[in-house]
């Protein structure tokens, strides 16, 4: 047999290339910077899907780009609509105020628009929605708190930054948990924020002599709250529940550390879920427009393995 | 170039084939057969969705089942658990109680679920749920019946078999008329069909002289309106609004017809934006578990195309 690699090349394309790509579409993924864990995470899972999709439809492209403050979002955005031609935005917004008009005059325009996690300014400007479930998160923690301590037991909780997200998550916390002998000692906000938690979880531990258990509520929490555990030399607490899924907290929990038995997904891989399901609106007939709201599920040692991402920061 | 067929079609498997085709999975799709409009459609954008798919991603195969009546849809449902090995379940619910202990079986099996339109009888067996939006397919109906009427006028109301699903959708549509100036002379049950919808459009002709639209919020309710309006001979009622996107009637809205300026989704499709779903969450590490609520879109003229499904029987 004789041909050459570009031969071959020109027809796979020939061969494999379906109806619709011949016309190229283009879509952009605009989202914030990776200036903390979370938001790496997050830029790791968009480029990853940004990837896979190029991968399995020859006929889209992607423009990804990203913003450490939200003027550059919004120069971004503005730059896709006006030379790039997209036919769909995802947009992850870093402030919902300043994206709210830019984003609209995607929309306008006649584009497919996706947003994430954080809603715009103005309602019904968005094709599509897809956002975690902040309630859910705290129902799902309290659920595993309930099946961890059969007996009951005084825990602590730590709260984030006073804000709706924080609410919801604790009101469905706390509804899980009722009438369970779970018995919640004290409640405080540690922001989000190790150094925040670790001075709370010291106040706590000069407080009570005897924790049954933590939750953390979330892995920077969790962090902060096992750094005062162990300055304390204290050993009543039998496990610390954080969330989100941070990486190092999925891998201690694979591999059987008593003291993080388990973890509460908030998944930073919602934007590769949000930017898959455009690509589904633009390359099928299925319809894509509505809200999705992203389950939060119970990581164990027994399933932490499918959410380990070795190449992703978070 | 000398190759035959076989070694050109084997070189493309071998070039374009990711890593994840080489372990096949299998998606099994379980619906109620085609006995009506809406299931019909359902069907046919079920079978597409499948066609599409196996183009696309070599690893997947699919079984697609159909049923008649809820003991075959058990049948079916033990059938893929037992001899298909299937990865994950697509299920439209023919009835809720008897599919619930088949369906969480396949859960329990460690296959994922995703369930369409109707619920299942326990709370918790799927990982994904894909539902319409029927809260929000009467508010997109008020809204337009808004616009389209700025001065308000006299309207009356037709609601289908007296359910949640009934209540949810009046429950938009009157918040979304409320203050506009549209006052609604009557509302009685059409039950989502044809000839009920004749019957309550005669009397509702004869007790009232002058009705200026309809609302007849469904596409089977709004074609016994239109004949008893035609039979007779009426000619006050500028325009008719049904809804969930019949092939005819999205045509009427297409051409221009004023008596059927548009039209309201709550689109069978579902079931293929479920199957879709489904094959991302088993090619790709984006989450898909959550709930995806698909929004009711409002048909115009200007988009009514498409919304036209030619090869569709609904």
């Amino acid at each position: 047999m004789k041909f050459t690699t570009v031969t071959a090349a020109a027809m796979v394309a020939a061969l494999a290339a379906p109806a619709w790509a011949q016309d190229t579409k283009v879509i952009g993924v605009s989202i914030p910077a990776a200036t903390h864990g979370w938001a790496g995470g997050m830029n790791f899972h968009a480029q990853e899907a940004v990837d896979r999709l190029e991968e399995v439809y020859p006929g889209l492209d992607f423009v990804l780009a990203t913003a450490s403050d939200a003027a550059k979002q919004v120069d971004d955005i503005e730059d896709m609509l006006a030379t790039r031609n997209i036919s769909a935005l995802v947009v992850l917004p870093f402030e919902s105020e300043p994206l709210t008009g830019p984003v609209q005059a995607v929309a306008e325009s006649g584009a497919w628009v996706t947003v994430v996690d954080r809603g715009l300014a103005v309602e019904g400007i968005e094709d599509l929605y897809v956002a975690g479930d902040n309630s859910g998160f705290g129902t799902v923690s309290g659920e595993f708190m309930v099946s961890a301590m059969p007996e009951g037991g005084d825990i602590v909780v730590f709260r984030g930054i006073p804000t709706t997200i924080d609410n919801e998550r604790v009101a469905g916390f706390e509804a899980a948990i009722e009438g369970s002998g779970i018995n919640v000692l004290a409640m405080e906000h540690g922001n989000w924020n190790r150094d925040d938690s670790f001075t709370v979880m010291e106040d706590f531990l000069s407080k009570y002599d005897k924790i049954d258990a933590v939750w953390a509520s979330d892995d920077d929490m969790a962090i902060g709250v096992l750094a005062a555990i162990e300055a304390a030399g204290r050993d009543d607490i039998q496990f610390v529940l954080g969330g989100a899924g941070m990486k190092e907290m999925i891998a201690r929990t694979r591999d059987g550390d008593a003291m993080i038995p388990a973890n509460v997904t908030y998944p930073p891989a919602m934007i590769a879920t949000a930017i898959e399901m455009t690509a589904v609106g633009l390359t099928s007939t299925a319809p894509v427009s509505g809200t999705f709201v992203i389950g939060s599920v119970l990581v164990t040692q027994e399933n932490a393995a499918e959410f380990y991402y070795a190449d992703s920061p978070f």
